[in-house]
């Protein structure tokens, strides 16, 4: 499944720079033979997350699909120590065999 | 699959309303025995649905699970009539069988 350049390589953590920066990052996973490219994301990167997949998908690697998509809850530290509920999304993207 | 109040009962949209607001519309489907529901979301609130759907499923409806997610781009009218790109995502949530 994985190519050459390893397991921790293709997944790309979606924050607070514009969705073109993390466009970029996948379409040169997928360039570089990456069979799989997984974004991450958590609290309000979520919908951006979404934004980047729908994009590369649409505009940018047209033979790739939605593989998987799982939402989950993670536990963080707060501020003043305090453990904070945030929502996670991870979206699995693929090149269509 | 459907109850007998019918098919699109089971349908949330979720806008900017608090999620506690989405937590107890979903709450209420289960309880009226609705095998189902699903969350829809745009733009923003993609982020807001994915908390709604964990609070619900971790905190109030403990039987329930993620059924199955997905994410499309959706056309819409912008403000002076242009057309818009807008990520939207799908979360169906059911009870464990």
């Amino acid at each position: 499944m994985q190519s050459r350049t390893g397991d921790s390589d293709n997944i790309i953590f979606i924050g607070k720079k514009p969705a073109m920066s993390y466009v970029l990052a996948c379409v040169t996973q997928f360039n570089r033979n990456q069979e799989t490219v997984v974004l991450k994301a958590r609290g309000r990167a979520i919908s951006h997350a979404v934004d980047v997949a729908e994009v590369v998908r649409n505009k940018f690697v047209r033979d790739a699909e939605v593989r998987d998509i799982k939402i989950a809850t993670e536990i963080i530290d707060g501020e003043s120590g305090e453990k904070l509920n945030v929502s996670s999304i991870e979206i699995v993207l693929g090149k269509k065999q």
